[in-house]
């Protein structure tokens, strides 16, 4: 008998089914490892090529736009919205709009094409999180945004469009409506309970020991008691605060600890799966609530086919996250290199 | 500059990149035609190779569970959620579970393996819906049940997994969050003006004739204002009514006429594109409301890629509803068949 689980934040109700559980090997993959591309536009060399970058970190010094860096952030060449001009909110009719006010930047994570997050070292994952906190401290000065969302799509069916290791970010002048349900969802709990949700679920989740994938000082990597995906995978900070940028420095030690042990692991499991990675934070002009915990969300693309959830917005997810957990778990052993 | 549009009922704001817009031609596309598959349990002759049947149409009489049916209802082989048992509500620490009691049942619309929804007569296209509300009229008489998703998925990167054109149904005990989202804010609207937000859309949108794809004496066919997907279209009751299966006869026929017309536009001028198409109606056990006004949604799927909205819930649409509207108004004149 399948079994239906409420995420206990947006009250999204989900299937997990149990009966045709499926394992690792059961999901129609295909690894997302380069395969090499002609020409990279992120590629040591080829700066020119990029627009101008915004933030780089070159450890030996060295000339803006030129090779020596190890982590660059550009504006993308595409953007999704524009940076140049006011806020303009508009009545149209009946209905809102605005016009698209925004940055999009790529920050792409290591001159080495081929290499990914999980096989990285831990000190390059750190980099990356140390880039997000820089980037989000800058553009927050910006009164015109509320929002900023970071994520990163590996593989091509996550929606990477390029293959050299590159992470994501947009300011927007709004809040996404899936943070207006989180926020909406902590506030609630908040109101009746004067305790913040994922605090809560934190302590039950430690103390049952059944979805914990992996726990460090500073962060525990647990599987969702209702999630969405086949092996979707949260990482949270033990002690609770609702922005990432406001984490104190040993803390994006650990995280890059937790997030590249999770990535390796899956890594070895799921067979360098195609993901999208997202920053759950509260919106940029808040100060520090007691309600929201910032958390990051792993969501590794293992079906292929996502029709029904896409026209329904209602999930069917067939591995246990119990299961899920346990696979990701016992990688560990595996994985010590 | 791109536009941040709001959309009215649910409050989801989105990206329609107005200048990188994507013209039919611009996308990759991936007919969805039946490319015909050595053996198929939908086609006549096969029918003791799919569970007996709930429900068949047989012009000619005949007998159960052989030929002769122009339209046939079987219970899903690999149901995602159980018929048999008592709901039972359980805490699971302080999360919440229930068992995964529903109906899940598959439509075959046509003995022909090779028809599409586009190509057939408008009659079995009006015997589909008409099939849909049956099975609605009797799954609703189970006081166990909440919603009843009726659901179609065109192709395969729609997430069809048989070609043999077909349509799905699943009976919840629960509503899904994307159906509460959506009675939510039509509630919110009608709290506030008194009347169905639904239809002072419908009078903008034909007062100003440019999202209008089609209209006939009982339907209008539109692009909404804020479409999540390129060429999204939602068709509507001209008169208000919250649920789908209350609809008087000529409503069928009329959504039948709109519904293959839109179809085939979408068929001409997309070439035979995957589709999603979900009917919104208001939960089973609830009376006829005068906020909730049920309709019809079509979501082509168009961009491979969807990487970015699988981890935000964001949506970017690279073209703007007016155009798409414009592509399929147009189409018109071509299909006269």
């Amino acid at each position: 008998m399948p079994e239906l689980r409420k995420d206990p934040i947006t009250g999204r109700w989900v299937i997990i089914s149990t009966d045709r559980s499926k394992r690792p090997s059961d999901f129609l993959r295909e690894s997302a490892t380069p395969k090499g591309t002609p020409f990279c536009p992120f590629c040591p060399g080829n700066e020119s090529k990029t627009p101008p970058e915004i933030l780089a970190y070159r450890p030996g010094q060295g000339v803006r736009d030129t090779t020596g860096w190890t982590l660059r952030v550009i504006p993308n060449k595409f953007p999704v919205l524009g940076i140049e001009g006011d806020l303009d909110r508009q009545a149209d009719g009946m209905f809102d709009k605005m016009n698209g006010i925004g940055a999009h930047e790529v920050l792409i994570e290591t001159p080495d094409h081929s290499a990914t997050l999980a096989t990285m070292p831990v000190k390059a994952v750190e980099e990356l999180l140390w880039a997000f906190r820089d980037r989000i401290l800058d553009l927050k000065q910006d009164r015109r945004f509320k929002y900023i969302l970071v994520f990163k799509n590996h593989g091509a069916i996550a929606g990477a469009s390029l293959e050299h290791p590159h992470s994501q970010l947009i300011a927007l002048p709004i809040l996404p409506k899936q943070v207006v349900e989180e926020l909406e969802g902590a506030k609630r709990y908040f109101a009746n309970k004067e305790r913040c949700i994922y605090c809560d679920i934190l302590r039950q989740e430690i103390d049952a020991r059944v979805r914990v994938v992996a726990e460090n000082p500073d962060f525990v990597a647990l599987a969702p008691y209702a999630p969405r995906y086949p092996f979707e995978t949260w990482i949270l900070p033990r002690r609770h605060e609702s922005a990432f940028e406001n984490s104190q420095s040993h803390l994006y030690e650990n995280l890059a600890r937790m997030l590249r042990s999770i990535l390796t692991r899956a890594y070895h499991v799921l067979e360098d799966p195609a993901y999208n990675m997202v920053i759950h934070s509260s919106p940029i002009q808040d100060n520090t609530n007691d309600y929201y915990h910032w958390h990051l969300e792993l969501m590794p693309r293992l079906t292929k086919i996502a029709g029904f959830e896409w026209g329904t917005g209602f999930y069917i997810n067939p591995t246990p996250p119990e299961e899920a957990a346990q696979f990701l778990r016992e990688a560990d052993e595996e994985m010590h290199t």
